[in-house]
């Protein structure tokens, strides 16, 4: 950060003239340029100026400490629980569907192309679902308020296929119809009459989709090493049996909601188990106070910057008689500063959430999530702006500052460009080679560097100049049409 | 774009010695002035300069959002009718093809290595095709005008292979076998005997290919939601077993041509179907209107310039007794509003052909598409041009205009060293690493990065000077404006 | 190519002072520079001095399309030929690999992990060969002379393993033991006999391998297609079972070594088949006759290059006492000359070669590839000479004449690093993660790249002083280290 | 390397004027010059200059060829080495694991979902184990000491759960039950009612893990072609079904921890075998022998070196009363010799490491391999400061050696940049897409160019001035607020 020689008055050529008259505004312009001297130097140069111990750059780096510490404990205990929910989901895709192989085929787990394969794999899944208990090897339930098995199947209405003459009697409406199969009913003679009603008679011309679905209830017993109380799932399991398209090929959808709710179906009983969570709600405590104290200060800082820019702006309409430009006005407010007051808010409301989650009165582990990780990516980049008081990073700093208007310039003209071909390739190319097309995407790397390359020329020159404080800047005419007579 | 100022009669000095004797000619020369600096303004400008309001940027943007608009409802329906044909050719490759591992090998489905094999993929190829209404979970159905299985077996004639001294009897010309199975007899008797005849008898030896073609037709009720009548489709299916090579390696393909039809074979009877299409084609309309009054005020722009081109000329020619040299000229014809002439014409024909897709007259998806993605580009392409108008932009595009020869004229050098690596490297390790030379290409990357690093020093000098008009252009002084008074 | 005017004698006021006594040898150097002004003009310059027409242009562009012509015929039946074989590979891996996945595993095709799989892929092999003709689709055949089947297993002499104390008595040496299978008694008595023998009694502790042996003979028909008459075939098949590890792993390899020969077992008959390969020898007569052409002419323009060196060495030694250096010397030997002679000399030999393999003379497809492949790189690469003639494009091929040193260079100092790095990591962590480390490679390009850069700053300069005839070159002792009294 | 003009006493215009009185000192100062001219010389100016033969350049290429040699030669014995483990922890997998599918599926090899699929992997493990000797294809025994067979299952202690009212009574604390099953009772009554015991009567409920652990010994024979005696491998097979998540999935793990060890169990004997290893001890001691030549003479360089410093600090603080900086004295040292010596130290420890292990009395393939594999990369390192010598690549190091702080200090800005982005990615993205978001990383390629290009600007000023002796160095204040008055 540079202040221009010609701002600030003349030279000592000026001041000889008229010296006495000015004795009293000097005195004022003195303590004036000192509060501005003092307001842009570094920490370092700050406590050799005045041994003003640096507290806020203490702080920030005790931040970063608690913080990422915070945040590695968070997202241990939540990967926990991601992975319990997918290994759940690729167990019931292991036990439901018949001939799955391991790995999903596209969005859709597995595929069928005969009548024969669509009835056997239905009722694979309720046999299944029956002997439930004996093949699993999780600790799963059945919901009992829930009504068991549902099986719905959805088809054209009043359809009629006449195989003499090839007339399909299609009604555009769909009904669904629907069976219910209770989990205490499931190994008696009225769940094989169900089974055999006509309802299992499938008529694939009119079929749009069969639908399975079943609830059941989980606990995750991991959380009991670390002497907590498990937390308790409920599994919505949906297998939709998808002929939408009447291509000769049924799409199969596993499709697992998982919630995490409190433990009221299953009754955990344990002799010694006992909340055990004191130490970690301390320390995100800690966190909270440390991030408090931290927005505080900063706060404070914003508060002494504004006051010492409208002394400046009096001072300078005293004096020259001109309003101080609004970008000149902007440098006084340091945007660190305002990325450590959002991070600081962000990090206390984060820290409040995970505590909540902890003593499990809230399962809200997306939006922690998201919280503590941005604050933390803002405290991470925060550090460079201390990076910044050093002199050779300063330049790196500064340039990614002068540059960043060029790139989003640049960006939004190919963006332009990109946008009209990917339209372009979707409607040409696109459905035709969809998987190709995806990977292939756009070639814009190479017009990029082209670009980027060009753009660094011309950033030569305004780099020599970077602009601090000019009121009436305007844009050199360069690129002008000019026919003057 | 910038006229120097050397160029129009030369400043106060000139115009001071002989003011009488111009005083009409000036006037003239006061006027054309005039309107060439209005005409090489932007909009912004023409719009503070005489007030005139930039009725053509507006109706691009507008363009812009309808033609993607209606660009997106084209492709989303395209998607629907690609999508069902390709998974039909996936079920086909599930039904017919014995041992069908679900990706395809190569360039064909799957290879069979033993006698056996191929004896068993035949035969049940033949049995999924009886059954096929049991079997398929689509809705198809044999076409009746043909002639059901075709079975044609290709051999060298007259061959014989003695096994006793291993002396083989071929003779080059080719005679080819074929067998017919009516849909109608396939349960019966005669299909039993056609299938024990020695015509299944294969000689492997001289046996070229065996072709089992079959016609199937569809109907896609997926359109039923949308409540339009249904597209029905004729597949006509060629299995192919390919033993060409005599390798050991039988080739299975399976070649599914699909069709779009006006339902002719399948009577679909519904009860509340009814063309529901007028939305879309209204708005087709009004895209095609905003076409037309587009294209009419770019029309006329152009002949607006070439009168002022005309008017420049004669100026020129009378006052310098010289043409005005062949570049200069092309200046005058904006090249933005050629591109966005044939946008609108693109546009205006792609409306016209979807309008008569939707209304079930046309099936020519394949170069609506074209068109209408080809325009969509084009218009969205055609938006950088008001980016040029601001500053900042118009050095970007400026610059790549500058690159332009230069990467080409390096294409061009590149492309030469490429073919002939190409040649050589497909004739000395091409056949023997197939796969392998596919994937690695041409190492070009280096050599281009280099040749464009050295490319930009000289480019940089030429920026400064970016010619506008310059009659006497030679390769010497090769981009420098020379028109000494 | 420029030619620096401080060479030849010495301006006006030179020339100036004895004109009298130099007259003669003005006249010789009048004409001297003429000849060698004449000699580095390029072809559109050379026709408007003289008139003369470029026949080496014409011819080089006539060649270029003729030998790309001859290089894609030989390509395709290349590529026949090489397809045959591996297709015949992929087959028999298939027929006689038990449990052949389709893939192979790493260099090895399958591996075995029991005893039980060790004897039934042993046998497998045999009961396969053993019904050859009545599985394969292929037309293959026992080969006559050869000894049938022929299965060797190499153990360690005189071993002996006591399963009571774990004693392992082990001899260094090996021993190696075989048994024939005779195609006429495969199915007799006597091959049960020799299959129930104590040879395939197995004691894997010792076992190193068991390698199973046979000759088949087999034969290209897809030839005939062309009239030509069929390429015969021997394969060499081994099959080795490999346990020289004793890991508990026993890698089982396929190796098919495929001979082109003449077809003497085989015994065709065909009523047609005759040779009608005459319009391609043809063809390649003509490519021979224009590289001969080519061939010629360039020979006679280097040696009048070297002629017309001569007398500029000689003229130079007799004006100005000096010896020309050997680099500006260099500069009459055109090095595109160079490469079109060597290039014309390949295509010449390749084709002869060509030819004969056409007749069924040879079958040293390799060399022939190799010949022509080169010769056409050769040939397309000298298209770049004749851009050179076009002043933009000059520079581009002066800049990589400029760089090349610099590269290799680069090159030579980096290929050390890596080799340097290669060891260590060879040796580091190659082992460990074998794979892994493949993958990886060394991360050469950032280095790379940021010393091109840094080459770029320093080759502006040389780039502006691109040194024709500089006798005394020396390098600027920049880096030295200076000590001056 | 240059030395500054201003540094030593100045030109011709100085000495003129007090010849007389300096005359002993100039002596002095003439001796000391030609002293450090010539320590600052290249080995090919050193021998026109003294005649002083390049011994340790001549050492250095010798010692490179010997270093290569000896790290090949232990690489490929250290990769048999290598291999042999593999291979078996692969063939044990085929042998233990039940429905392996030959490629480990993550951290786990296989994964079982079914109540049945647990108990029949089992007891596969006890049954493959069972019959060992008969189905492995290795040389492998029972280790006799060991207890044979250990099968413990680790699970929550007095849990229940009823199945009327779904209550789950778990305790905290976990208990191990073990069983043992000794190789000589295997097939014996007793393993049968071992086998049918309650223990095998699994609560999947509260089960966390079964843990199979064996005991295995195995010999590698392929040293025996060497005629070395061969090595003796224990191998402790650790097979864990792994229940902790409940989530249904149990995963399997097979863990070969596998130890070289003297051949006391087994009892090999054999006719031939010798200690055949002397000529590779010869080798290595040469080796050895040439690397303390090496050593030797670099030390007494250094040595030479820092006496010279020490008079050049005298005759400086003698003549201009002034200390020599740090950063001028560190010229001394040089900074390869250091390396040399390094490079030295570690390959006499590797190759005494090396012969020790062939001799058998160690096993650590490790230390040796990153001690030789280090010392070779440095040796290979170390040539490029001969290339040094040649001009032309002297720019290259330099080059290298100017840029190497900015590039770190970067690294480190942008690390800064990484770490937050990696929190914030890991916690917000990160475990929902596990698998995704390894693979794509952090975007730092863009970045880093563009900061890299900036850097170049900067750097070419500098690269002018690469400051060799220069005391007060201090940062120009280039970026400082600068507030005259």
């Amino acid at each position: 950060m540079e202040i221009s020689l010609k701002y600030l008055p003349g030279g000592r050529a000026a001041t000889g003239r008229n010296r006495m008259a000015q004795s009293d505004l000097d005195l004022k312009e003195m303590a004036l340029k000192e509060d501005l001297k003092f307001y842009f130097m570094n920490p370092c140069e700050k406590y050799r100026a005045r041994r003003q111990i640096p507290w806020k750059l203490a702080l920030q780096i005790l931040k970063i400490l608690m913080v990422t510490t915070q945040l590695i404990f968070f997202g241990l205990s939540n990967q926990l629980v991601v992975s319990f929910k997918e290994e759940n989901t690729i167990a019931f895709k292991h036990l439901f569907l018949k001939g799955y192989s391991g790995v999903d085929e596209d969005d859709y787990s597995c595929s069928i192309y005969t009548q024969q394969d669509a009835y056997d794999s239905i009722f694979y899944v309720i046999n299944q679902y029956r002997q439930l208990k004996n093949i699993s090897l999780g600790t799963l339930g059945y919901e009992h308020e829930g009504s068991g098995l549902k099986i719905c199947k959805q088809q054209y209405k009043k359809g009629a296929m006449l195989p003499s003459n090839d007339t399909l009697n299609i009604d555009v409406s769909t009904e669904t119809e629907c069976i219910f199969l209770k989990p205490q009913e499931l190994a008696g003679k009225k769940a094989e009459l169900k089974l055999n009603s006509s309802f299992f008679n499938l008529e694939f011309y009119r079929l749009i989709q069969v639908e399975i679905s079943f609830k059941l209830k989980g606990i995750a017993l991991q959380t009991i090493h670390a002497r907590e109380l498990p937390d308790c799932y409920a599994f919505q399991n949906t297998i939709t049996f998808n002929n939408g398209a009447h291509s000769g090929k049924i799409k199969i959808y596993l499709d697992s909601d998982t919630d995490i709710q409190e433990c009221k179906d299953w009754h955990v009983f344990s002799s010694v188990l006992q909340k055990n969570t004191q130490y970690i709600l301390v320390f995100d405590g800690f966190v909270i106070l440390s991030c408090f104290a931290s927005l505080i200060l900063c706060t404070r800082s914003i508060v002494l910057a504004l006051r010492l820019q409208k002394r400046f702006v009096n001072y300078f309409l005293e004096k020259y008689k001109r309003h101080v430009c609004h970008a000149d006005r902007l440098e006084f407010i340091n945007g660190w500063y305002v990325l450590v007051i959002i991070s600081d808010v962000m990090t206390i409301i984060g820290s409040i959430l995970k505590m909540e989650i902890k003593a499990k009165n809230l399962t809200s582990y997306d939006v922690c999530s998201i919280l503590l990780g941005t604050s933390t990516l803002f405290v991470w980049v925060g550090v460079i702006r201390y990076l910044g008081y050093f002199q050779t990073y300063n330049v790196l700093i500064l340039t990614m500052q002068a540059s960043l208007p060029k790139v989003l310039r640049f960006c939004c003209c190919a963006g332009m460009i990109y946008l009209g071909y990917t339209f372009c390739g979707w409607i040409v190319l696109g459905p035709y080679h969809e998987k190709k097309y995806q990977q292939s995407g756009f070639p814009v790397t190479d017009l990029h560097e082209f670009l980027k390359d060009h753009g660094n020329v011309g950033y030569r020159k305004e780099q020599t100049s970077m602009p601090f404080i000019c009121c009436c800047r305007r844009q050199q005419s360069d690129d002008n049409l000019i026919l003057i007579n």
